[in-house]
């Protein structure tokens, strides 16, 4: 095993430090368009974000021993058509940069933010500018993972309460308490925020409905930095025009790029942004350490970090 | 003692509370501009905002033996001309929602979310949104009272490092370092982040100017929730014009409210908000309680919650 196809681009520093230390690899740096077959058929190693492999380019992967995706999200993985290939991803590196994100839209719609960013445009000054405060809110978070958990922990110095939910209720760290999922519907309305991390599987998909936010308060506040596909477009619709809920804050989005035009631009209770939660320059160095941790233990796939179980898809 | 003036407008839940407990005291409610000598004369006590005592009001206040400032801020007190009056104020209060409003404005900052809001209201996906990060900054904070120690110790859980100043270095809860406020010129170039919460004194007044700005790393953040008089406009003119350091976010100012057309409202580099960091419904809830705390304790000064030195100011 030692030819490296890699879709993903690396850093100068990056690429030396492969020079130096893994001399005994090829590299072959491609663009994820123009991968031929021929390159397909020469890796051992497919370093990739994971949405650039096909159900059908499989057959050309003929030597395909292990597979390093720079994401947390396999949703785009051919996964069952992966079997005995070797996965590991880069989950663990999105926590930081969600978290402040999370918060960061969160204090900006409580205290108002952007609205007073735009009285400073006009030069007005706000005489009566009262805000609200977290502290003291009860948080519930979808998805106590890595990221979950990170969020949690810092939730937890403003001052919340936190709970999380998980397939069977496990205690995690950070987390007041946990629950299990499918106990959502009873203790959703204790919720003033509710934060949606979980992945994209069969068993996320169209998991919140109409039901799930009449559950909700009507004061509640909504955040889905998870995966888009966690409720249908006609959920959103429907919450938002009937205002079930007072705000939804949504990075991820069913159809992304959200096109011009689409409904969901018409909505005053609703804050967009273009699925920016994990993006910072800091990812591909986090995502890179990953790679070499893994890389330098390639002669035993069994002692690499963040192997992905190809049946659960996570 | 039993004649309590206030100026302090409080709500009916507070009202029935003071009349169910304190039914031996009288009270007077009057809006600050209303209030007469006759009701000076009258109090013992007083419960105020802080700007609405006068040093030539001392004179009529001829009974007056506790003041309750029902904020955290005494600069508008007339305290040379209070010699014998108790003083107590509402600070740690404030601590809560200062933090919440700092790294709310730091996020929005740092995460580009104004931008964002703006192009969600034209349909516009951004599709490299990459924002930055505040983990892994240094924060340099003037001021060590209860909000900075608070703010640190939420900062903290993000993941920076914090530096915080005050008179003499004393060590202080949640910061990673303190250092005597004299050795802010050799030790401000260390830091991504410095965020200005000193009261207003004789000597904070004009203390930064613009030669701590260029000892500042030019990547540096400054905030101000402190008072504006910390530094004078011509230094923050000075700064933002020529660029020594990246961004301002000021809430407060030499002038207030901040008049349109100021020069100020010109820069891009600049953000404002309207003195309202500490501004939350839950403002006076607390407050109250302090007074409630302290009127509870009336007939044992030494024993009352945040006693002002006179001389000293705070």
């Amino acid at each position: 095993m030692k030819n490296i196809l890699s879709t993903t681009r690396l850093r100068e520093d990056m690429l030396e430090q492969l020079e130096n230390e893994f001399g005994g690899y090829e590299f072959r740096f491609v663009k994820s368009r123009e991968v031929t077959d021929r390159d397909r058929e020469w890796a051992d190693i497919f370093v990739t974000y994971g949405s650039d492999m096909k159900a059908e380019d499989m057959q050309a992967f003929k030597n395909l021993k292990w597979v390093m995706v720079m994401s947390a999200g396999l949703d785009d993985m051919p996964l069952s058509e992966m079997e005995g290939v070797h996965i590991t991803n880069a989950k663990g590196i999105h926590k930081i940069q969600m978290t402040e994100y999370t918060i960061g839209l969160l204090l900006n719609f409580y205290k108002d933010i952007h609205q007073l960013n735009l009285e400073q445009e006009r030069a007005y000054w706000r005489k009566q500018a009262v805000t609200e405060e977290i502290y003291g809110k009860t948080v519930h978070i979808l998805g106590t993972g890595s990221i979950g958990s990170h969020l949690a922990g810092v939730l937890k110095a403003f001052g919340t309460e936190t709970t999380g939910y998980n397939t069977k209720g496990r205690e995690v760290e950070n987390f007041d308490r946990t629950l299990p999922v499918d106990e959502l519907h009873a203790h959703i309305g204790e919720a003033d925020i509710v934060i949606n991390i979980l992945p994209s599987t069969g068993s996320t998909r169209s998991m919140l409905n109409e039901e799930t936010f009449r559950k909700m308060k009507d004061t509640a506040v909504f955040v889905n930095i998870g995966r888009g596909d966690i409720m249908t477009d006609d959920t959103v619709n429907a919450v938002l025009s009937e205002g079930y809920i007072r705000h939804m804050i949504l990075d991820v989005f069913n159809q992304e790029p959200l096109p011009p035009g689409h409904k969901f631009y018409e909505y005053d209770n609703l804050t967009i942004t273009p699925h920016a939660s994990s993006k910072t320059p800091e990812y591909l160095t986090r995502a890179f350490e990953i790679f070499i941790y893994n890389l330098r233990r390639a002669d035993d796939f069994d002692s690499m970090e963040n192997i992905i179980d190809n049946a659960r898809g996570y």
